[in-house]
């Protein structure tokens, strides 16, 4: 007996060693260590967006495709189907609802389910948690992806009525979004209310470019930088921060609260792009994406106790690497476009000289008969027909392949760092993300 | 000092504990167990082909898509550029041997580099190994992706001399090849050589349907159930056996193997559809391979020592789930469809009346516009102008959108069970399979 008893203190002290050392296997798995939580949606960035990335930026000296910024955080894929009985493909007021609530629910409803009842998103259950919260997006902040984690509309065109609930609707008596950065203060300065007016009133800091985000130090911001939806990537001016500002800024405000945070990032226009099928566009808002990611891993890596997770709502355009029977794609075509064919096309609009201006934005010997399908375009002095006529040289020189103006019902990609990350593993739903959070959250 | 001595026992005994925890934990990762391997391939099976194998399996009173087999398996995805000057995007070939051998090559080259040299096939180790090996296709045996498993021969098109590599590359004096069922008897019975007598002279089976496979128990055998790639699975006589009944018999004979064995089973038709944008064809070859991918599954849950792995080589087609601005995908259009369009206008070509045709194997209500344009396509008496007519009634139906005949460069899924499965998770690239399939055989 005392033999045994002399093994006692020893084995009790290596089972607690062993636990522990379990313990420490399962952090990742049990995500008690995510204080922080960065949840960014690349609105239409379908598995042919990411592998395009890859191509447009590989170093043509080496044999292999580099890999982007995504690809070490690769963990799986999300089915993104709606419930709606009419359409058996996503939009992105659905995805976002499924993604921020747990909820599946018909396109175009804004965190309600298909019986019209609120459902609390994510960001909600944070700042209940007294956490900070944050909404960055290059749409309008009031846009389908972003208002599905602030707001409960039935339908996403209500932008105005999103405003209202960004301001209006309190959780515990606070505003619930201290962190709003993105475009569409046409939906907050309006003839009826000045949403600004009255956020200032409350405590916020009101920033409109680059410089004003970065100066000011606020916890609680409002920034919107267009109107509408912000330019892309290649055609902004320096005033206008990117999605990686943004997400810095943002990152700076929230972490400071000691309770930890909720944000979420959208890279809104890749979508916006594809359903345009404009590749140069599509890769522009991309590249936005991928910095502004790579901002959130930055810092989750030195932070330690952030969670990060990285996903599109679904994919759009159908847009394929190669088309029409060849088996090439050429990302340097797409790299020798300057600006958006929206913005070369605004141009001409404006009364630009069709040849010059194309000559101007793009860095390639175009042939006469390309020129002539412009200037034809041009002759309608339609935006649309111009912007259609550009693309179109584009899309058949780099052998770009679109089968949409709409969205398509592929899985997309999940990336995702961090304590808890495990959890976002293999084959997800959309309402997975939700449900996994919530858990964190509880 | 006593007290001390009285630790040393229990505390060395609980290290050892650990030491056993910590390799059960890492059992996976290091894949000591994984005595046999199923490598399994859907030849253009991208991401669009998976997910859309969801729709199309869905059970419509119910809100979710309900998962396939492969669902549960998915860790990661895979880069398949090849290392071509003259193309980005792989063919069946370039892609193979990346898989097969670990080395990035050309396309059309089979189990050889860009500078010629033979590469060795990670059959060819399992060989060595003295481990039973196998090709399973519904291609001819004598294909890109089983050739280049088996054989190196700078073109594909080669297909008698990869048929003679079969046969005549010996690895340690034995048949490299203990198991081949797929189509192609034309490359093995022809004018200048009987390869089917010399595999029967040196102790092969040779079969040639469903019932002569199953009679057979012989661990080496010669199966070809075609002259040239099988018929797809919806237009398949009861004689023809399924990519999973040929799974089933290499299994059979291969678990004799004291060593264990290699497999390789390919669903080489989900491509073939594809060029041909042809989705019904496509969906067929989808249930053809997953009902194979079960029967790996099941045998490795079952055996405890078995890798699987699966995955694509590429993506054919620029197929997509949508089309033209719909957020709809109609699977239900794809499963009226009875036999595969080259099917129905093999028949027209023959002589059958379009109309009574089409009703006969089409269970949805043509318009007469869709008869008119098929029976326009007859006119011509050629049986592909006819076969297109009918695939692009059942794509408008259904929006099913197709940008290429070509393949596109997307990446694609990867699903893996068994012991070592953990090492194919993530971001990899199509040379990694054959990586860490030499090292598990090393």
């Amino acid at each position: 007996m005392k033999r045994h008893g002399r093994w006692v203190f020893p084995v009790v002290i290596s089972i607690l060693l062993m636990g522990t050392f379990m313990r420490s296997i399962e952090a990742d798995v049990n995500s008690g260590d995510s204080r922080n939580i960065i949840f960014l949606i690349g609105d239409g960035m379908g598995v042919s967006f990411t592998s395009g990335y890859r191509y447009l930026k590989d170093n043509p000296t080496t044999i292999e495709l580099e890999s982007t910024e995504f690809g070490p955080y690769l963990v799986g894929q999300q089915t993104t189907f709606p419930n709606d009985s009419r359409h058996s493909v996503t939009d992105s007021a659905a995805s976002a609802t499924a993604m921020a609530t747990g909820v599946k629910t018909y396109n175009g409803a804004i965190g309600i389910g298909t019986n019209h009842s609120k459902l609390k998103s994510v960001l909600e259950r944070a700042k209940e948690k007294g956490k900070g919260t944050g909404l960055v997006a290059t749409a309008q902040i009031t846009h389908g992806t972003p208002a599905a984690f602030g707001a409960h509309v039935s339908h996403r065109k209500s932008m105005a009525a999103i405003a209202d609930e960004y301001y209006q609707d309190l959780v515990s008596g606070e505003h619930k979004i201290d962190v709003m950065l993105g475009g569409g203060s046409d939906w907050f300065i309006r003839k009826d209310r000045n949403l600004v007016e009255e956020f200032v009133k409350d405590g916020f800091s009101y920033v409109t470019n680059l410089e004003g985000m970065k100066n000011d130090h606020n916890t609680q911001v409002l920034g919107l930088f267009s109107k509408g939806g912000l330019p892309k990537m290649i055609d902004r001016s320096k005033e206008t921060p990117s999605l990686a500002d943004m997400t810095t800024s943002a990152l700076e405000r929230l972490n400071q609260n000691p309770n930890g945070f909720f944000l979420m990032v959208e890279g809104s226009q890749i979508d916006w792009a594809a359903h345009d099928n404009d590749i140069v566009g599509a890769m522009s808002e991309m590249e936005d994406f991928e910095k502004a990611f790579k901002v959130a891993i930055d810092f989750a890596k030195k932070d330690g106790q952030t969670l990060v997770i990285a996903t599109a709502d679904h994919s759009t355009g159908g847009f394929t690497i190669g088309a029409e029977g060849q088996y090439n794609w050429f990302p340097s075509v797409i790299k020798a476009v300057k600006r958006t064919p929206n913005f070369i096309a605004a141009e001409i609009v404006k009364g630009a000289a069709v040849k010059e201006t194309l000559t101007k934005y793009i860095d390639l010997p175009l042939t006469k008969n390309e020129i002539k399908s412009v200037e034809r375009a041009a002759r309608t002095m339609k935006a649309k027909n111009i912007d259609n006529a550009i693309e179109e040289i584009i899309n058949i020189r780099s052998f770009t392949g679109w089968t949409t103006s709409g969205h398509t019902g592929e899985d997309v990609n999940v990336y995702a760092y961090g304590p808890g990350s495990k959890r976002f593993a293999g084959q997800i739903d959309n309402t997975d993300h939700a449900k996994i959070i919530f858990d964190i959250l509880k």
